[in-house]
């Protein structure tokens, strides 16, 4: 990695459940370095990321970090155990201080919020969202989550959203029981990654794209992107992760969303150029490490109240 | 009507599409006097409505007038077209410049939005969510509609929440086609009060308590909040609205909120104590108007940048 000794760089952590990806960046976005490494237990992968980030804030050219994490989290600042991992089914994950824990290390401004809004503010500051105040970020892969703004804010509120569990109701005639241990058949019981894999016995990735199974799939998530718009009046609406990175679900999803919605919301945009409103990613696999960028590029203004990271 | 002359009031439109209700409160929410009429075309009604307020505009004692307006409307100030209600099924009503009608006969600052946003304000104000930022305030009646705040900001993107629409899954066994023109069985096709009447074949509130009809009610009803619980994440969640007259509604509710939500969201209010988290309206019946005063009293601070009505 090159980076000049004598410029800034912001600090961005995708922590998944499966592996955390940390970035660093100018101010602008632009990615000078990333490193991946698997999710083991908190000590050793919270002690591998600050590893990563310790020669920046040693040097003092680390501003801020931003974190974006599985959840649930507690992202409210004014909270007592803001920056925490809380209540994850994740073993030994429960409870965790985050946050705390790499602001103390490296002794740096932490930024703190849930994987789908952190990549939601980079969207909204390098990408599809920008210009938009209210606007969607949803992530279709392991789990299904989702993120963004209203009114310029990212959504939070008694906790966060889980956009990925809502009820939706059945193709007819499907009897797949859905694999969410805490509901069966929400949205991500139906179709995450894992329950497309459950539903036909083999990764997703090899099935054709003209499977029956992709109808199944548009059919669930239109559906639950239909409540979204009644409910959020999103300006845009933002599809990332491992499922929608097979393209033709796009159009299959535009279609049926119209369906759902049928012709009640008069917008332009919902009318007649959905394939302007339901989009990919604009910044692509990296949205989940820029967003987290994105989160400490804001850090210095978000922080001010809390707990235990400092200004 | 007695109100010392000397004293500033603010003036409130609760517009329904049955009825008007018009009412001048001081600034503490006290509401000093109040007239009804019926909603019939654009001219009648809004000349009804300029005719009550006027002798509070030529006095100089009318500061602003706030509107909570059926819709569909346009609540964005930076649009050409604020303060409109726009594509209404409602005859006449049509692209009605609603709020520029009442700014220049009274010439007074107007706010403008929708009459379950405007309920939310007052509650926020002076009701069941004050020291709330993200909340809910539904009304199920003859129609179904939501709105509320996020982050302290009223609810509003591409055009407005339209929660009444949203798609719910059916109780077992359920063959009620649903009465909404446009979508059929979604939540108001099932059970807004003219869906009620047209299931039961008489007027939801000839019905007794412990008739199976509000099992059904509490099934749609909840599997939405449910969905709004998911998608925004709020504070407190309020129903008024005639059907929500309903004391007997909310236990219901509660309970399959409850059961929906499967211990998912870990939070105290949600897990232990929805009796605090799902509430009728502080202001009772009169969450309407009174909500449209308190459009009125952030009047100053909404209305800068719109079009044609004065800061």
């Amino acid at each position: 990695m090159e980076i000049d000794r004598n410029n800034q760089v912001w600090g961005g952590i995708e922590a998944g459940g499966t592996k955390f990806v940390c970035g660093l960046a100018d101010a602008s976005g632009r990615l000078l370095d990333e490193v991946r490494f698997p999710t083991t237990n908190p000590e050793q992968t919270l002690a591998r990321a600050i590893e990563y980030f310790r020669p920046y804030s040693e040097t003092g050219r680390l501003v801020a970090v931003g974190i974006g994490s599985f959840g649930p989290i507690d992202p409210n600042p004014d909270s007592p155990t803001y920056g925490f991992i809380t209540s994850t089914p994740k073993p030994g994950w429960q409870q965790t201080d985050f946050a705390g824990a790499i602001a103390r290390a490296l002794d740096t401004p932490v930024a703190f919020d849930t994987d789908t809004n952190a990549a939601g503010e980079g969207e909204h500051r390098w990408g599809a969202a920008r210009d938009l105040d209210t606007f969607l970020y949803l992530t279709v892969g392991t789990g299904i989550g989702g993120g963004g703004m209203a009114r310029g804010r990212r959504l939070r509120g008694l906790v966060h959203p889980e956009m990925g569990h809502v009820i939706v109701p059945r193709v007819a005639g499907d009897d797949f029981p859905g694999i969410c241990p805490f509901h069966g058949d929400c949205l991500e019981g139906m179709v995450s990654g894992p329950a497309l894999k459950a539903r036909v016995g083999r990764s997703a990735e090899e099935v054709a794209g003209d499977d029956p199974l992709w109808q199944i799939v548009a059919h669930y998530l239109s559906a639950a992107i239909a409540n979204y718009v009644y409910v959020l009046s999103p300006q845009r609406i933002i599809l990332g992760g491992g499922v929608m990175r097979r393209q033709e679900l796009f159009a299959l999803i535009r279609e049926r969303v119209g369906q759902w919605l049928g012709g009640y919301v008069q917008s332009d945009l919902v009318l007649n150029r959905l394939d302007d409103y339901i989009v990919p990613p604009a910044l692509g696999e990296r949205a989940g490490v820029l967003g987290a960028v994105a989160l400490a590029l804001g850090a210095g203004t978000e922080l001010r109240q809390s707990r235990n990271i400092r200004p």
